[in-house]
């Protein structure tokens, strides 16, 4: 099995999911908050691309969710914190979500046979699914404005990590892949001390979301794995 | 100070370069090589991009070297292997080099104020000089084929290790730097390992050049810093 990752979403020209299992991963925050929402019990969560698609799908009891640039968008229902999505805000609700990196991550995956979502929080579960697929995977790290994130990085490796563990035959990567694997032996039990050293994490320290940090830190804290269906993110 | 690494050639739009030192990396081979043939004796090694340029300069006593895809091109003097470049074979001569990734990537770099060649070989030195020229530095890792290459980008985090070492003050750098210096943290004294196990690696050994890597491998063998002077590069 072959596992590929690619920096940033900038270098996601969508051949490279052909035919495999992509894992997009958007640490800070939108892949943890994607997680935290199906764990509260959402119906599933709607990833679209701008803040205008978002408001057009502000109807049937759906709730709109969102940021630019690290803050709510105004006259959305939540923003992009995975502490508001609660069991009280979103139990049994379809949520339209748009972010400045992730979501677009996603759209960059659909070509893949199966789009999984994965951050710190549901890494190892996400691996075991990824590998029940039994597909090349694809790690896409969303980075930030085109940017490599250090956050998402380190989740790259760690899935690879526990992709290593639970894969009967050795596992083959790219270079970048190597290397993530690296920073994630590198951090040891320091994950919470490099995220917020990242160019992110010091961005929303700035913004008073310093909580959303330590939260996002925490490895393997659920057992929930979203799957792309149609074009919701439900629990696979 | 401010360190940015950029993780290979396809990245490094010119305007990044502009009142920094660049330091260009290209561990298998180019810089290596570089780094060899000044420590020979040569008296400068003139980057050019294509084959055509580097024929047209094969006049007044230059050599000619260089490679595609791993291979010495044919009827050149020289190939890109650090053991061909010997005082025997260029003492006092000017080389005109045209290689896959490393001279392409030195060109990208040329907006700097001042430009380096590092690799392993010369980290401690290379660091040092970078440091007195008192400019924000930029690493441009060449990488291999517009991808991220595992050597090069070791070598950076090599570079950001001596630097934080010799800087009197705190380094900034962007999370792909923060990222390479766990990796560097993370190999310790498998060094040489991670060079094999690298895709430039692996097609070397397949073309028996494993003697390279080994070579290429050795931290810190050379005080050698080549700079950029005009079109050529000699000793600074």
């Amino acid at each position: 099995m072959h596992i590929e990752v690619i920096s940033n979403v900038n270098e996601a020209q969508s051949e490279r999911f052909t035919h495999r299992t992509a894992i997009v991963i958007d640490v800070l925050r939108a892949t943890s908050t994607i997680v935290a929402a199906l764990e509260a019990g959402a119906a599933g969560i709607v990833p679209v691309e701008t803040v205008l698609e978002a408001r057009a799908l502000q109807t049937g009891g759906n709730l709109i969710a969102g940021e630019r640039f690290c803050r709510k968008i105004p006259g959305f229902d939540l923003g992009n914190s995975p502490e508001e999505f609660t069991a009280d805000n979103v139990l049994g609700r379809r949520i339209v979500l748009t972010t400045t990196n992730g979501t677009r991550a996603i759209h960059k995956a659909m070509r893949a046979d199966h789009v999984l979502v994965g951050s710190l929080n549901n890494a190892a579960a996400c691996a075991r699914t990824a590998l029940e697929l039994r597909r090349d995977i694809v790690l896409l790290c969303a980075g930030s404005h085109d940017e490599f994130a250090l956050e998402d990085g380190l989740c790259a490796g760690l899935l690879i990590s526990e992709l290593q563990q639970l894969s009967p035959s050795p596992l083959e990567m790219n270079d970048i892949g190597s290397a993530m694997l690296g920073l994630y032996k590198s951090a040891g039990t320091a994950i919470h001390e490099m995220l917020q050293s990242s160019t992110t994490g010091k961005r929303l320290n700035k913004n008073g979301s310093g909580r959303d940090i330590e939260r996002c830190s925490q490895v393997n804290i659920s057992g929930i794995v979203p799957r792309m269906q149609g074009d919701m993110l439900v629990q696979s």
